[in-house]
């Protein structure tokens, strides 16, 4: 189905200043936008590639609003940024194919699981003995919910998806380890996304907690007993091991290590590949990453980084001659 | 089916100091457990929590018998962590619902694999041909073992585990590189556990090797013609490249990444996070993170680092001058 | 099907030196074949293991032949490790067994969904609608193809691999995250292998790009448009934010960690475990790894580490005084 400028602002609201009957071919970014596109200006800073831009209509905020006209149409919005994302959306129902299935003859359900209205569960998910999965929720394919775990309404759970598989705790013995049967769960609560081949383990005696809103990224590792607050967001590839409590409202970056048994406050932010070995009880950006340099410099600067130690007393040694 | 003390002991062993027939309700952490909830101290240092917990019974050892008798019900064990494992052990048994088929009908086993007694094999796990599990083993759901591989007994393999895809191994040439045909298998010993969407490459030439009792967690990568030693733990995320050789009895943490064609000797503790270029000939604790800090203090740090090796020739020089 | 020496120089040429009737039971590194193996000798520091090596036949180089020839039997071979290559992959074709069906009926393929001549799909694969798998390309088992994705020819995508799931877009706003929904698809070209449980997501509005010869390990995480340049090698446990633009012929060791929105030039290495928070314009070898330690020593040097700034500082005060 084809979409008109108008069909955006009848759907989405907001200004429009242009011809509502143009037709709409695709969104795409201000650089690479034409004629029949869709475009945005979310951050201030770009202003110099609106003017540039070949977009047919570009989505900016009311400050913006005489730089955009002077370049030709524009929808005026409050938060441009946030109408995008709806108009992603609106685009992408105008545009859907219709659906197969709810619960794909593939799927294996226990008869004791648990789905809510209008769950979507695609090929070779398996959803385990007493799992729940809520309303509106969307097992895309090959998702795991294994037993007694329950995920909320609105969900969406990506390809390769594992939840509740057991967490990770055995008891050191002189046989060898023996294993602690996890008798926790997963919980996860409404609006959450977990992207593809994330794994959140059960819990080791009480449950593991993903509250409200949360987004989680692909190759993400949630340990058992860890506790995600509401509108924490984490990008790909982070490992967070057990019992560790992150808050509300962080931003955890791509490929950080938070250790287990840790608190970290609301609104921390965790710069991509820092290792988080003690608890953070301030809101703040925290780093911790070596610094990439050409190969030789680095050799040379790692070299003396065993010795910083010495170096530090030796400059001790001389401020006390001095 | 509700638990008494009384069946722990009866099952487990140990000295009760209590009543046998208290009903169990579950297990749980000293500071959360409740009058009907069975407790452990494994640790000396959490004794101020023994004294403060509501517990109806708590696991001690024989050192802790007369500081657990002064709070109330207790149970006397040499080892109370172990203790505790088996106790979930039991607990799970006794709560456990009737199993489904011993072989999911949605699995695909060549015929030309081979499956101990009492394997379990759950929906849309593949076992390729030439793929042996040993006696008792458990492949959870959407488990691969591909062709030759085999799983010794007792094994517990994790939904979206990954047994013996190919080695990461091409030959550059002009016109691109050039596959190199991995040959090898991958060969796992008994009572091995192996954690969600982990995977163990197969060898190129020779098997990727791992012993007996090691325990694997989520999200691991391990490359072609590695060795894993006897009993060594694997936290999640850790990356181990191709022909590595870890010795026994380690304790590798989360996202640790170790290079290719080194060996670590037994009984080394590689910290979460670090990263290990060389080989470690002798037992020991080893680390290498970049402390995490806010973010304005690791700038002017970081940026310092990279002058390190200069700083040092300049107090060399200082140190001469006087 | 045995082979014979002289099979190899029939298929792959090459100049025979021994008896053409040699049948080799395996091919086998220098150190552990033995008089039924056959093996190679790619770099020339190896030639002390040469002289030692008990293989049946050894490939070696124009210049190694004479050292080969005063051994035993040889093969000479303008790139031996490209030979050995070649090798291992006529040793997997005279020992394949019969292959089974080329579209294994448990996977899930969408009518829509156009495949090449002689594609194979293993076990529980998805592809979805629109998705385009080219010829001779093999999906091992439990592989994704999302909608509209496209895979170029001969490729080899093992177990686990999600293409095509959605990049981690939202917007914020007062009532939380809004999605961003990812109307661009992942195109991948020919001869590219992608490893067990490998995640590509598709693009926000463009499309995510692999170019031809690009080989990815297991594991790796690969954000919305990123484009990866031809015959760049990825290993495993890697991940490459957003938006992020690699070179072609680029080496990314393992678990290392490539911010979004930055460009790598071609021909750029990048040692394992390196975390890339800038764009690099030159090919060269780049490094950011804290290097490991003993414990004790670590935790000295990594407290100092703390106050480098400071300690800069205090060298510079010194200067002056003298």
């Amino acid at each position: 189905m084809a979409l008109q400028l108008g069909d955006f602002v009848a759907a989405l609201g907001g200004e429009l200043h242009g011809d509502a009957t143009l037709a709409i071919e695709g969104l795409a970014p201000l650089e690479s936008a034409g004629p029949s596109h869709l475009s945005f200006l979310s951050n201030p800073r770009y202003q110099p590639q609106l003017q540039a831009s070949q977009a047919g209509c570009v989505i900016v905020a009311p400050a913006m609003r005489d730089a955009a006209l002077a370049r030709g149409a524009c929808i005026v919005a409050d938060d441009p940024y946030v109408y995008f994302a709806r108009s992603t959306q609106l685009w992408k129902r105008a545009h859907a194919r219709p659906p197969g299935p709810a619960i794909h003859p593939s799927a294996v359900i226990d008869p004791e699981a648990v789905l809510g209205e209008d769950v979507r569960i695609g090929p070779h998910c398996v959803v385990e003995r007493g799992a729940r999965i809520g309303a509106g929720t969307v097992l895309k394919a090959r998702v795991h919910v294994a037993e007694d775990c329950s995920i909320g309404a609105r969900c969406v759970l990506h390809p390769g998806v594992v939840i509740g598989a057991d967490g990770f705790g055995f008891a050191p013995s002189p046989q060898g380890f023996v294993k602690i049967e996890q008798l926790g769960a997963v919980r996860i609560a409404d609006d959450v996304e977990i992207g593809a081949n994330t794994c959140i383990d059960r819990g080791a005696l009480a449950d593991t907690v993903v509250e409200e809103g949360v987004k989680i990224d692909n190759l993400v590792q949630i340990g058992h007993n860890c506790r995600i607050g509401r509108h924490t967001v984490i990008s790909g590839c982070t490992g967070i091991a057990g019992s560790a409590t992150i808050g509300a409202h962080c931003m955890i970056g791509g490929a950080a290590m938070i250790l287990g048994h840790l608190t970290i406050a609301d609104r921390v932010s965790i710069s991509a590949g820092s290792f988080v070995a003690r608890s953070i009880g301030k809101p703040g950006l925290y780093t911790g990453i070596f610094p990439i340099d050409d190969n030789a410099s680095w050799e040379k600067n790692a070299a003396t980084l065993k010795q910083l130690h010495t170096l530090r007393e030796r400059l001790k040694a001389l401020e006390k001659k001095l």
